[in-house]
């Protein structure tokens, strides 16, 4: 199981202050973590991978390594360069199916978009021949490494027109797609009798729009972790050190959403429900829409797991 | 373009001895090598591996890295501990098209049998598809990189009973599943409509019997250079330090396949001529068969390129 | 805060049966561990290595990496190949001080001696020059790294005659260089004012004899955890698939010193005491001698941390 | 032998255009290099390094990699975004004596300033010892790697006052600094008797001054090779593609030092000559002083080698 981490505001941040410098920040969480349900590795030291989106309209960056994240010293000496307003990271624990290599490490980007995974997808295997061959001839051949999750972006691509040049899409496109995406896994992997539950948290963007997802394929159990938080800046607090997502005043500068809460402060973060989908508009509108298929449930507890 | 070597004897070979210390070792043709046919990369610096095996009838190990041969500690420093009496070795340069990782080094491993390719299946891009639908489930999911050159492994494996779980194979199996995947290959080139050339120097091995291919998708070019030598030893003169085959009686205890020779000495080593099939025997014979296909060309020039 | 194993035995062992399948492996504690002294990093992700002798009165063999273990395929698949009777292992966490590099990788060589080390010097900074002016000018050089440990096994150097060059020790020279190695560097980081406890469990080898100690500058705190475990055979049970610490019969044909036990089998452990020198003779006997100097203290409380 | 190259101009230049797009650039000339004096390793595959500045006036970001430059990924998605008034690369090639790791990839960091080196300091080990003493603890301690180049770095911070907290030099101080580096290491040099030559082709800056020399320790030979060109802009020329130095008013807006020129077109490399000191000042003024000490020759060859 691996954790992720996606940041949107109308202003640039130093990396640093996302990634690096914060006590609880995605790199140390990889150290430490609790709020897990694959207890198989019991944490995240297989790769990682940072994106992140310069100007608007434009192909994001991404920097990934095989090394662990935190003794990576460019990674250290890059995240107290680089600002950006949107921000994709990633830290990976291998579930032994897959090999720890530079291809296999999120996110990775087709055009101006941008995809990460947290979960698996359960009995990947019995569904890769027939996936790989609903493929336009160009994205098929952009697969570059052996995981299902680039295989599901690939399959999320594909739902799209065009999608390795088109500079924007909206986000109710983006929006349908994922949910096909969701949809034609889980049509296949019924097909080929998969029992067991798969994890499908996916985040995408254009650079612009961010869609993102906590889904379970079941009705009973909680999916994967996941929090958002917003508010006007996200910053260290002069008095503890410790960084807070500040609340200034009513508008919302800043949409955090994380495999785990960044800060201390809990009350800064809400539970995505499990089996919801949500956008982050390019003006920072947060949307959550419940996931309406047969593993939709609205008694499914919602506690915190 | 990359290059390989192939080592079988009666009796183990230090790998030093036959890898790192000889002056014009695979690893040091790495730097600098002058018979090439692409010069699109000057030279081999995308990773490399070496197979060996410790006995018979068992799988082989592989040790493989995206670091250069040349400056790897933990090459140098097994080389000298390891012994074995059939070896592989590859030097990648990559032509660009498919990642450098540890997943695209060859050799590669199936069972007992052991893989590696020196050239490049043009337009591959345009029969991958294909290829992948041809293979038997196990075989498809067993792929973990990108490259023609592991393609063409699953191919060749798709041609023969149970690779995965049987010990060992008739060198006449091997020798047909060689040219089956060879035919395959250009049937499904021409049918694509490819008109450029294929590099096909093949190298596959059970742990006991190796065939090898010096072969090219075309009846006028020379392919990618191919020698071999024998003799009783390979080792260095104790006068002169150069490392020699010794061919201190009439019984062939060392047979080498090298896509440049090892020494310096020229008259150690035989061309093998383009589009042939080489087969070393458990028991050292070495056998060449012309591949008498639409390519053959028996007027073919035989000089060295 | 790291943690090391060492093996020996009458006859060898498979590398994989001591390192990558038990399921309490050294490489499996990476992930997980309880009993450090030492949070600050949460486990052991910044590099490994392995030491290992094929013949005695020989230079061993080294291979380390900076990518986690439990991820790393050529660990896995030499561990399945390589025999040895005597072994260590070591995984590292930085203590954010050095960097983490293949330079800063235990264990380390010089001759037929190998070295390695868990825990750490307190203020080395401020002894470092005193102990490389202190050094003879071909161990000074032979300084590869910016570690304590490194340095600790230099200054061990400067304790013996040419150490360079002599295949092998008696077990009281080491056991005596390692005395003095402690005591110098116990007399420098007073003479420097260090107020903070060092943690000093080291191991050295000249392929034959092992001597290691589990130390702390202290006299009232427990030293990092160390175990040991004798017996016939280690190998893994029929039934259970666990691996055992067989004792068939009154001969000891296997030593295992061990941060953490290796087995689920506390009983087959042994905590070795705070302050304690052990050598194991090339004939397998294991003696403990105190290593009595001002921070010895014989009531300190013997349970294990 | 390894190769750099520096860059300075009024305004920022995208890396991509200076690093990974020329076809001569600096990464294609570490496959195939033809100004060299040492012939030992005949390409640059151990590593390489660059270092940027974005603001004046602050510390600069460092990205190393021990995995060859023309195949680091990451490398190019990083070019492709950032972009910089002041750059220094270096590619480099081992020479044997020290380990291919990242805490031996140039450039090095102190500060504000910024060092490289092409070259050898010849029986750098026979003053090792003398120069590490001669440093202030702050400077000896921030040693992280093993190469003369970063020790020579340590002597040349080690003349001047402060150099971990200041802001910036004046170009005289730096120039001072440089020669008093050269002659201090040369005095060391003829005391421990070394006979071979020394080739100290070193660059630093504080982000706003640029020092380099071309130098060697013979009135004989020529250093290793060293090349400026300046002008209005670098870029590539619409019609050809080629990347070259427009020259379009008097101003001098850009300056480039390099090992080897940048583009095919000569006329617009200089020659640097034999032990030559150069500054470029804030406002690109560039200056050449001799270096007049005793291996000066105002005879030598100004053949380029």
């Amino acid at each position: 199981m691996c954790r992720f981490l996606l940041y949107k505001s109308n202003s640039p941040i130093l990396l640093a202050d996302l990634l690096t410098r914060p006590a609880h920040s995605i790199i140390m969480q990889s150290f430490n973590c609790k709020l897990r349900i694959d207890m198989r590795r019991p944490m995240n030291g297989d790769g990682f991978g940072i994106g992140w989106y310069d100007e608007p309209r434009t192909k994001g960056c991404i920097f990934t390594s095989t090394l662990p994240a935190w003794s990576n010293l460019n990674l250290q000496r890059l995240a107290e360069k680089i600002k950006s307003a949107l921000v994709f990271a990633h830290v990976r624990a291998t579930t032994g199916e897959t090999a720890t290599s530079e291809s296999n490490c999120h996110p990775w980007q087709f055009g101006n978009l941008m995809w990460m995974h947290n979960g698996n997808i359960a009995g990947f295997d019995s569904i890769k021949r027939r996936l790989q061959n609903s493929l336009r001839e160009d994205i098929y051949l952009s697969i570059q490494g052996t995981t299902d999750s680039e295989n599901a972006f690939a399959l999320f691509l594909n739902m799209l027109e065009d999608p390795l040049n088109r500079a924007e899409f909206s986000h109710n496109e983006l929006k349908q797609a994922m949910l096909q995406t969701i949809a034609q896994l889980n049509e296949w992997l019924d097909e080929a009798g998969v029992k067991e539950m798969s994890v499908m948290n996916f985040a995408v963007t254009d650079g612009q729009t961010v869609v993102c997802t906590r889904y379970i394929t079941s009705s009973e159990n909680e999916g994967a972790s996941l929090f958002y938080s917003s508010g006007s800046e996200f910053k260290s607090d002069a008095d503890s050190g410790q960084y807070r997502m500040i609340k200034a005043n009513k508008r919302e500068d800043v949409v955090v959403v994380a495999s785990e809460p960044l800060t201390y402060e809990r009350s800064d973060w809400m539970v995505i429900p499990t089996n919801t989908l949500l956008v982050i508009t390019p003006k920072l509108n947060v949307h959550l829409y419940p996931i309406l298929d047969k593993y939709w449930n609205p008694n499914r507890g919602r506690h915190v797991l």
